[in-house]
């Protein structure tokens, strides 16, 4: 079918699977590789969407189960959709909360993370047969093939989604994209739980995609298809398969990596997803990562990082992060970067940043995010240009070398 | 002397002492009379300096005592001063410190209004020679003929400020506009200690004056006398007398009133003060209290009360007093009102501010700050207004009948 949302590739890389393009949506293109800013609660954390426009965002990302526990799908759609009742006029993209059910379902406060690291594969394989890991997957989760019933994070109380309810969400809160109801599964859930979530979320992101087709939101809205299969190739490419001969309007990465196999683990499947539709690599910002996922064939990534660690007072350059807390910048009168071009360091210095840190005061979470995201969506930009000019594998060498070093 | 500090009278209200003029600093005029914007800590809470540009504030207010312990004076003067430090680039003011020094200086925690309500005056009147009194006050101050000792509400580590070093502190801040270091009593307070108090405040104006006065500084900041003597009318008048002949740039009204006599007391000093320098009344900013703070000769205001209450969801409407945490809210997308032209009250609803409230969001400080000062320091541009055009009783009639029916 004609989708809403399309997808122009500018150029490619040479001998990878990373390209430069363009996804034109009906609120404008988001021109690609590009980062998506998290506005979980239809807000950016303490930025005006002026602000985030400003430091070049194009595309924001609010997230299905926090909006329809607060304030209501129903009052978003009263308003005129997510963009209307946030102010912010270019593109959105909602995700379906697949993850924040399972992660934040019954859990209520402990936190399931997209990737572990050094995970011991030979401890998750003995488990593989265990009781304790399925039982505890099915408490986190109460799945049916129906649906999921989960908690609310905010009260408790008790709620259900299934696929169609979910995209009957997405639909009322009218973003531009909007990814299918998926099972996030944990990184530590045996191979055999992986093998029966991935299959539930394929017959699910079916009945997402026919749910959604059957709708006159399909002509203003486009459906993007989730792959998951934890860290493990065989899942990856069948679940690249299966989903990737849906009709999506595009698709996302979604679910658990080994943070040291992100980047097979995302080849696996853009080798296998039609190469004319998005990729949108779900919940990843780590430049390490965003320059794995480009490379390897992702267009939009979204992460709440930059925001969450500009709170913290973890602030970015290209010399890699500083903590802004630090001593040493208490009497430090430049800016977080002498060559930054962000309203942050146009106009304000470290002193004056660690200071308002150091007074809890609210205006430090503004211009810590301000520079943090400034940096990453820059960053994302720049990746673009370097392969619309042929210098992204010497951009990729000397970045990396001077934010790791 | 010529103070680099002047004041124009544009236009007096007739059979009043109110009037419209300018004050003219070397940052530029202050149009009067003038709502002045607190930044207590170099920032206005949870907005932009641009932000409070835009929404026509004139001049921000910091405060001594919190800049002396937290980021220290030195750093602000090695910044180059208040506001190229927080970026703000209008006039500034610094108050002393005093009524900090007292109302947090042991207290810890424990505060001291400026104003108290319904006032059983026997009762205080009673306690006259009551030992309880002046101990107390004694133990909220440390105070000697030469200064205060107190204590940081920081980490309880103790201070000293003396008239000379108070101005010290201002001197390297910088602003515009700084206040002489004063003792500011409770509303509590009985008479005599009031007077002891009024008196030392008289002699450390001197030695405030006599060391600015030997400072280059006095070339490009002016320094304001403050007029104290709480609710007494002899007091208030022996204050006026002596402060206002010091050769001050301008003059504050400090301390304690009784809320239903503050109008008198403010007469009593306006009658006295000269008239050709700027009255500033410290820390008032009720609309029913800046009318009659005009009205008896006031040129300017400052007050945490539209900030504060705005981060607790109360919003300033002509109806009066809103808490938009109210369950009618969540439903109406309307602004907070409908001819509002703040960047709140164009962009966004209450719907979604009541939305951005219940879910904790930051970005509810920076919308709702933004509309409550835009409506003061509309009021009192308005007050202004209406004092230049001959409608100044009508406008006030109008007004009060609204906010307070």
């Amino acid at each position: 079918m004609e989708h809403p949302i399309r997808f122009v590739i500018e150029k490619k890389l040479d001998g990878a699977l990373g390209r430069a393009g363009r996804i034109q949506t009906p609120h404008g293109d988001i021109l690609t590789p590009a980062f998506v800013v998290v506005g979980t609660k239809a807000t950016i954390k303490s930025l005006t969407p002026e602000q985030v426009s400003d430091l070049n965002a194009q595309v924001v990302l609010a997230n299905n189960y926090h909006l329809y526990l607060q304030p209501g799908f129903e009052r978003i759609k009263k308003a005129g959709g997510l963009g209307k009742f946030m102010n912010w006029n270019k593109p959105t993209m909602t995700d379906s909360g697949g993850f924040q059910v399972f992660s934040l379902g019954v859990a209520y406060g402990k936190k399931v993370s997209k990737m572990a690291s050094n995970i011991d594969t030979e401890n998750i394989i003995q488990k593989d047969n265990d009781t304790i890991s399925s039982e505890s997957a099915g408490s986190l989760a109460k799945i049916d093939e129906d649906g999921v019933t989960f908690k609310s994070v905010i009260d408790g109380s008790s709620h259900r989604f299934s696929p169609e309810r979910a995209i009957e969400i997405e639909h009322a809160i009218g973003a531009d994209i909007i990814f299918a109801f998926d099972e996030c599964t944990s990184p530590l859930s045996p191979y055999n739980y992986q093998v029966e979530a991935m299959d539930r979320t394929h017959r699910w992101a079916k009945r997402c995609l026919d749910f959604h087709n059957s709708s006159v939101n399909s002509n203003t809205q486009g459906l993007f298809g989730i792959v998951q299969g934890g860290r493990f190739e065989d899942l990856r490419k069948k679940s690249a398969k299966i989903i990737g001969e849906m009709d999506f309007a595009g698709f996302g990465i979604g679910g658990s990596f080994d943070k040291n196999d992100m980047n097979t683990a995302v080849r696996w499947v853009n080798e296998i997803l039609p190469e004319n539709k998005p990729r949108h690599l779900l919940g990843i910002g780590e430049p390490r990562d965003i320059f794995g996922g480009v490379e390897n064939g992702c267009d939009t990534f979204d992460c709440v990082a930059p925001t969450r660690q500009a709170r913290n007072g973890a602030l970015y350059t290209k010399e890699g992060r500083i903590n802004i807390r630090n001593a040493q910048f208490a009497d430090d009168f430049t800016p977080i970067e002498i060559d930054c071009q962000c309203y942050t360091c146009t106009n304000y210095t470290k002193a004056y940043i660690a200071h308002l840190f150091r007074a809890d005061e609210l205006f430090a979470n503004t211009l810590a995010s301000i520079h943090n995201l400034y940096f990453i969506v820059g960053l994302v930009e720049n990746i673009r240009k370097s392969i619309l000019d042929g210098t992204f594998a010497i951009y990729k060498r000397n970045f990396l070398a001077s934010y790791y070093k």
